[in-house]
Protein backbone atom coordinates (compact mmCIF):
# COMPACT_ATOMS: atom_id res chain seq x y z
CA UNK A 1 0.00 0.00 0.00
CA UNK A 2 1.21 3.27 -1.36
CA UNK A 3 -0.62 5.64 0.62
CA UNK A 4 0.55 6.91 4.37
CA UNK A 5 -2.41 6.40 7.16
CA UNK A 6 -2.31 9.02 9.55
CA UNK A 7 -3.28 8.76 13.50
CA UNK A 8 -3.67 12.13 14.18
CA UNK A 9 -6.91 13.62 14.70
CA UNK A 10 -9.26 15.90 16.12
CA UNK A 11 -12.52 16.50 18.52
CA UNK A 12 -14.69 16.83 15.57
CA UNK A 13 -13.02 13.46 14.39
CA UNK A 14 -14.50 11.69 17.83
CA UNK A 15 -17.99 13.66 17.43
CA UNK A 16 -18.72 12.29 14.21
CA UNK A 17 -17.02 8.49 14.95
CA UNK A 18 -19.68 8.85 17.97
CA UNK A 19 -22.23 9.21 15.78
CA UNK A 20 -20.94 6.15 13.73
CA UNK A 21 -20.94 4.30 16.26
CA UNK A 22 -24.68 5.10 17.54
CA UNK A 23 -24.93 3.64 14.16
CA UNK A 24 -23.07 0.58 14.86
CA UNK A 25 -24.73 -0.04 18.13
CA UNK A 26 -28.73 0.05 15.32
CA UNK A 27 -26.47 -3.25 14.45
CA UNK A 28 -25.99 -4.60 17.38
CA UNK A 29 -29.80 -4.41 18.76
CA UNK A 30 -30.31 -5.84 15.17
CA UNK A 31 -28.51 -8.45 15.66
CA UNK A 32 -25.95 -7.31 12.81
CA UNK A 33 -22.17 -7.37 13.52
CA UNK A 34 -21.80 -3.97 14.81
CA UNK A 35 -20.15 -1.81 11.83
CA UNK A 36 -21.50 1.93 11.38
CA UNK A 37 -20.82 4.71 9.34
CA UNK A 38 -21.83 8.24 8.97
CA UNK A 39 -20.65 10.77 5.77
CA UNK A 40 -20.07 14.53 6.67
CA UNK A 41 -19.58 17.12 4.47
CA UNK A 42 -20.16 21.09 5.29
CA UNK A 43 -19.95 20.39 9.17
CA UNK A 44 -23.48 17.84 8.91
CA UNK A 45 -24.45 14.07 8.23
CA UNK A 46 -25.36 13.54 4.83
CA UNK A 47 -25.67 9.78 4.79
CA UNK A 48 -25.78 7.12 7.38
CA UNK A 49 -25.92 3.39 7.38
CA UNK A 50 -25.53 0.42 9.79
CA UNK A 51 -24.64 -3.20 8.75
CA UNK A 52 -27.68 -4.74 7.71
CA UNK A 53 -26.41 -7.65 5.30
CA UNK A 54 -28.36 -10.47 7.52
CA UNK A 55 -31.50 -8.99 7.70
CA UNK A 56 -31.57 -8.02 3.90
CA UNK A 57 -30.16 -10.74 3.24
CA UNK A 58 -27.58 -9.37 1.31
CA UNK A 59 -23.73 -9.19 1.17
CA UNK A 60 -23.51 -5.68 -0.17
CA UNK A 61 -25.16 -4.14 2.72
CA UNK A 62 -22.29 -2.94 4.51
CA UNK A 63 -22.51 0.11 6.50
CA UNK A 64 -20.49 1.99 4.65
CA UNK A 65 -22.53 1.19 1.40
CA UNK A 66 -25.94 2.35 2.59
CA UNK A 67 -23.92 5.34 3.19
CA UNK A 68 -22.49 6.04 0.44
CA UNK A 69 -25.64 5.73 -0.81
CA UNK A 70 -27.76 7.70 1.34
CA UNK A 71 -25.19 10.89 0.69
CA UNK A 72 -25.18 10.35 -3.25
CA UNK A 73 -29.34 10.69 -2.90
CA UNK A 74 -29.01 14.11 -0.37
CA UNK A 75 -26.57 15.62 -2.55
CA UNK A 76 -28.30 14.47 -6.01
CA UNK A 77 -25.20 13.00 -7.54
CA UNK A 78 -23.06 10.37 -7.05
CA UNK A 79 -19.58 12.07 -6.42
CA UNK A 80 -18.47 13.50 -2.79
CA UNK A 81 -15.32 14.95 -2.99
CA UNK A 82 -15.95 17.80 -0.24
CA UNK A 83 -17.27 14.71 2.20
CA UNK A 84 -15.70 12.39 5.10
CA UNK A 85 -16.66 9.33 5.37
CA UNK A 86 -16.61 7.70 9.20
CA UNK A 87 -16.67 4.34 9.74
CA UNK A 88 -16.16 2.51 13.20
CA UNK A 89 -14.17 -0.71 11.65
CA UNK A 90 -11.46 -0.63 8.57
CA UNK A 91 -13.39 -0.86 5.44
CA UNK A 92 -13.26 -4.36 3.43
CA UNK A 93 -12.16 -3.91 0.18
CA UNK A 94 -16.02 -3.97 -1.33
CA UNK A 95 -16.44 -0.75 0.76
CA UNK A 96 -12.98 0.75 -0.12
CA UNK A 97 -13.23 0.25 -3.77
CA UNK A 98 -17.36 2.14 -3.32
CA UNK A 99 -15.31 5.03 -1.18
CA UNK A 100 -12.92 5.35 -4.32
CA UNK A 101 -15.66 5.34 -7.30
CA UNK A 102 -17.89 8.28 -4.83
CA UNK A 103 -14.31 10.34 -4.37
CA UNK A 104 -14.67 10.67 -0.75
CA UNK A 105 -11.66 12.96 -0.59
CA UNK A 106 -10.96 11.67 3.79
CA UNK A 107 -11.43 7.89 5.19
CA UNK A 108 -11.55 8.30 9.26
CA UNK A 109 -11.82 4.56 10.90
CA UNK A 110 -11.69 3.32 14.41
CA UNK A 111 -10.42 -0.19 14.69
CA UNK A 112 -8.55 -2.13 12.81
CA UNK A 113 -9.71 -5.30 10.50
CA UNK A 114 -6.58 -7.35 10.67
CA UNK A 115 -8.41 -10.35 8.18
CA UNK A 116 -11.54 -8.45 6.30
CA UNK A 117 -9.54 -4.81 6.09
CA UNK A 118 -8.42 -3.57 2.63
CA UNK A 119 -4.82 -2.07 3.75
CA UNK A 120 -4.21 -5.94 4.25
CA UNK A 121 -5.35 -6.89 0.30
CA UNK A 122 -4.84 -3.89 -1.38
CA UNK A 123 -1.33 -3.90 -3.85
CA UNK A 124 -2.07 0.08 -3.82
CA UNK A 125 -4.79 3.01 -2.68
CA UNK A 126 -8.30 2.10 -3.92
CA UNK A 127 -9.02 5.54 -2.56
CA UNK A 128 -9.33 8.78 -4.81
CA UNK A 129 -5.54 9.92 -5.30
CA UNK A 130 -5.87 13.07 -3.11
CA UNK A 131 -8.00 11.03 -0.31
CA UNK A 132 -5.98 10.76 3.32
CA UNK A 133 -6.76 8.40 5.88
CA UNK A 134 -7.06 8.61 10.00
CA UNK A 135 -7.33 5.51 12.10
CA UNK A 136 -7.51 4.60 15.18
CA UNK A 137 -10.38 7.29 16.41
CA UNK A 138 -12.25 5.85 19.05
CA UNK A 139 -10.83 2.92 18.23
CA UNK A 140 -11.24 0.74 21.35
CA UNK A 141 -14.54 1.03 21.53
CA UNK A 142 -15.25 0.19 18.35
CA UNK A 143 -13.56 -2.70 18.71
CA UNK A 144 -15.20 -3.76 22.03
CA UNK A 145 -18.40 -3.70 20.45
CA UNK A 146 -17.61 -6.15 18.17
CA UNK A 147 -15.85 -7.86 20.83
CA UNK A 148 -18.90 -7.70 22.42
CA UNK A 149 -20.95 -9.03 19.52
CA UNK A 150 -18.89 -12.26 18.79
CA UNK A 151 -18.82 -12.87 22.33
CA UNK A 152 -22.75 -13.14 22.58
CA UNK A 153 -22.30 -15.40 19.69
CA UNK A 154 -20.26 -18.26 21.72
CA UNK B 1 -2.39 -11.93 -7.37
CA UNK B 2 -1.81 -15.83 -6.34
CA UNK B 3 -4.50 -16.93 -8.36
CA UNK B 4 -4.87 -18.64 -11.62
CA UNK B 5 -7.06 -17.43 -14.74
CA UNK B 6 -8.21 -19.31 -16.85
CA UNK B 7 -9.04 -18.69 -20.48
CA UNK B 8 -10.71 -22.24 -21.19
CA UNK B 9 -14.54 -22.40 -21.59
CA UNK B 10 -17.64 -24.18 -22.77
CA UNK B 11 -20.35 -22.93 -25.08
CA UNK B 12 -22.39 -22.88 -22.13
CA UNK B 13 -19.97 -20.00 -21.03
CA UNK B 14 -20.86 -18.68 -24.44
CA UNK B 15 -24.15 -18.93 -23.63
CA UNK B 16 -24.53 -17.16 -20.28
CA UNK B 17 -22.13 -14.81 -21.75
CA UNK B 18 -24.38 -13.64 -24.62
CA UNK B 19 -26.85 -13.63 -21.71
CA UNK B 20 -24.69 -10.80 -20.04
CA UNK B 21 -24.15 -9.35 -23.35
CA UNK B 22 -27.68 -8.30 -23.53
CA UNK B 23 -27.88 -6.86 -20.04
CA UNK B 24 -24.71 -4.88 -21.23
CA UNK B 25 -26.99 -3.36 -24.50
CA UNK B 26 -29.48 -2.40 -21.87
CA UNK B 27 -27.38 -0.39 -20.35
CA UNK B 28 -25.85 1.10 -23.45
CA UNK B 29 -29.37 1.99 -24.18
CA UNK B 30 -29.88 4.21 -21.22
CA UNK B 31 -26.78 5.35 -22.18
CA UNK B 32 -24.72 3.58 -19.25
CA UNK B 33 -21.25 2.14 -19.35
CA UNK B 34 -21.76 -0.89 -21.36
CA UNK B 35 -21.10 -3.69 -18.64
CA UNK B 36 -24.22 -6.58 -17.81
CA UNK B 37 -23.86 -9.39 -15.77
CA UNK B 38 -25.83 -12.76 -14.64
CA UNK B 39 -25.85 -15.32 -12.09
CA UNK B 40 -26.01 -18.51 -13.10
CA UNK B 41 -26.86 -21.99 -10.77
CA UNK B 42 -28.60 -24.86 -11.56
CA UNK B 43 -28.55 -23.79 -15.02
CA UNK B 44 -30.45 -21.29 -15.18
CA UNK B 45 -30.30 -17.36 -14.51
CA UNK B 46 -30.92 -16.35 -10.94
CA UNK B 47 -29.82 -12.97 -11.32
CA UNK B 48 -29.08 -10.05 -13.64
CA UNK B 49 -27.99 -6.28 -13.70
CA UNK B 50 -26.43 -3.95 -15.86
CA UNK B 51 -24.69 -0.79 -15.05
CA UNK B 52 -27.13 1.87 -13.62
CA UNK B 53 -24.85 4.58 -11.99
CA UNK B 54 -26.14 7.42 -13.91
CA UNK B 55 -29.66 6.61 -13.59
CA UNK B 56 -29.11 5.81 -9.97
CA UNK B 57 -26.56 8.44 -9.24
CA UNK B 58 -25.42 5.61 -7.27
CA UNK B 59 -21.33 4.42 -7.72
CA UNK B 60 -22.59 1.22 -5.97
CA UNK B 61 -25.11 0.24 -9.12
CA UNK B 62 -22.54 -1.52 -11.17
CA UNK B 63 -23.75 -4.53 -13.02
CA UNK B 64 -22.29 -7.28 -10.76
CA UNK B 65 -23.89 -5.69 -7.88
CA UNK B 66 -27.21 -5.77 -8.87
CA UNK B 67 -27.05 -9.17 -10.11
CA UNK B 68 -25.57 -10.09 -6.51
CA UNK B 69 -28.67 -8.30 -4.51
CA UNK B 70 -30.68 -10.11 -7.46
CA UNK B 71 -29.69 -13.38 -7.04
CA UNK B 72 -29.48 -13.45 -3.51
CA UNK B 73 -33.05 -12.30 -3.53
CA UNK B 74 -34.10 -15.02 -5.57
CA UNK B 75 -32.19 -17.70 -3.59
CA UNK B 76 -33.55 -16.27 -0.27
CA UNK B 77 -30.16 -16.25 1.39
CA UNK B 78 -27.24 -14.21 0.90
CA UNK B 79 -24.52 -16.93 -0.23
CA UNK B 80 -24.61 -18.52 -3.05
CA UNK B 81 -21.88 -21.33 -3.53
CA UNK B 82 -23.50 -22.76 -6.48
CA UNK B 83 -23.33 -19.77 -8.66
CA UNK B 84 -21.04 -18.76 -11.73
CA UNK B 85 -21.29 -15.02 -12.27
CA UNK B 86 -20.45 -14.15 -15.98
CA UNK B 87 -19.51 -10.44 -16.36
CA UNK B 88 -18.72 -8.67 -19.77
CA UNK B 89 -15.21 -6.90 -18.06
CA UNK B 90 -13.21 -7.67 -15.28
CA UNK B 91 -14.82 -6.48 -12.21
CA UNK B 92 -13.52 -3.85 -10.59
CA UNK B 93 -12.40 -3.82 -6.60
CA UNK B 94 -15.63 -2.78 -5.67
CA UNK B 95 -17.43 -5.44 -7.14
CA UNK B 96 -14.55 -8.44 -6.75
CA UNK B 97 -15.16 -7.77 -2.97
CA UNK B 98 -18.89 -7.98 -3.12
CA UNK B 99 -18.20 -11.47 -5.34
CA UNK B 100 -15.77 -12.53 -2.73
CA UNK B 101 -18.35 -12.19 -0.01
CA UNK B 102 -21.28 -13.83 -2.04
CA UNK B 103 -19.23 -17.05 -1.93
CA UNK B 104 -19.35 -17.63 -5.89
CA UNK B 105 -17.28 -20.29 -6.83
CA UNK B 106 -16.95 -19.87 -10.23
CA UNK B 107 -16.41 -15.95 -12.24
CA UNK B 108 -16.25 -15.60 -15.97
CA UNK B 109 -15.87 -12.27 -17.43
CA UNK B 110 -15.32 -11.10 -21.09
CA UNK B 111 -12.77 -8.32 -21.46
CA UNK B 112 -9.68 -7.24 -19.30
CA UNK B 113 -9.96 -4.01 -17.55
CA UNK B 114 -6.42 -2.88 -17.45
CA UNK B 115 -6.96 0.54 -15.58
CA UNK B 116 -9.80 -0.56 -13.33
CA UNK B 117 -9.84 -4.30 -13.24
CA UNK B 118 -9.30 -5.45 -9.29
CA UNK B 119 -6.36 -8.18 -10.88
CA UNK B 120 -4.57 -4.74 -11.16
CA UNK B 121 -5.06 -3.79 -7.30
CA UNK B 122 -5.41 -6.76 -5.23
CA UNK B 123 -2.46 -8.31 -3.84
CA UNK B 124 -3.99 -11.55 -3.72
CA UNK B 125 -7.23 -13.06 -4.76
CA UNK B 126 -10.40 -11.61 -3.25
CA UNK B 127 -12.27 -14.41 -3.84
CA UNK B 128 -13.66 -17.22 -1.84
CA UNK B 129 -10.46 -19.81 -1.84
CA UNK B 130 -12.39 -22.86 -3.85
CA UNK B 131 -13.31 -19.73 -6.30
CA UNK B 132 -11.98 -19.99 -10.02
CA UNK B 133 -12.00 -17.37 -12.51
CA UNK B 134 -12.02 -17.68 -16.47
CA UNK B 135 -11.56 -15.19 -19.06
CA UNK B 136 -11.67 -13.84 -22.04
CA UNK B 137 -15.37 -15.52 -23.17
CA UNK B 138 -16.62 -13.57 -25.82
CA UNK B 139 -13.64 -10.82 -25.35
CA UNK B 140 -13.85 -9.08 -28.46
CA UNK B 141 -17.46 -8.56 -28.56
CA UNK B 142 -17.96 -7.27 -24.63
CA UNK B 143 -14.47 -5.39 -25.42
CA UNK B 144 -16.69 -3.46 -28.51
CA UNK B 145 -19.68 -2.74 -26.99
CA UNK B 146 -17.17 -0.62 -24.33
CA UNK B 147 -15.18 0.90 -27.36
CA UNK B 148 -18.60 1.81 -28.87
CA UNK B 149 -19.50 3.73 -26.33
CA UNK B 150 -17.09 5.75 -25.27
CA UNK B 151 -16.29 6.64 -28.98
CA UNK B 152 -19.89 7.80 -28.98
CA UNK B 153 -18.82 10.16 -25.90
CA UNK B 154 -16.17 11.90 -28.14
Amino acid sequence: MGQTIDIRHTGDDERWMRAALDEARRAMEADEIPIGAVIVAGGRIIGRGHNLTETLSDVTAHAEMQAITAAASTLGGKYMPDATLYVTVEPCPMCAGAIGWSQIRRVVYGASDEKRGYSRIMSRSPFHPKCTVTSGVLAEECASLMRSFFASKR
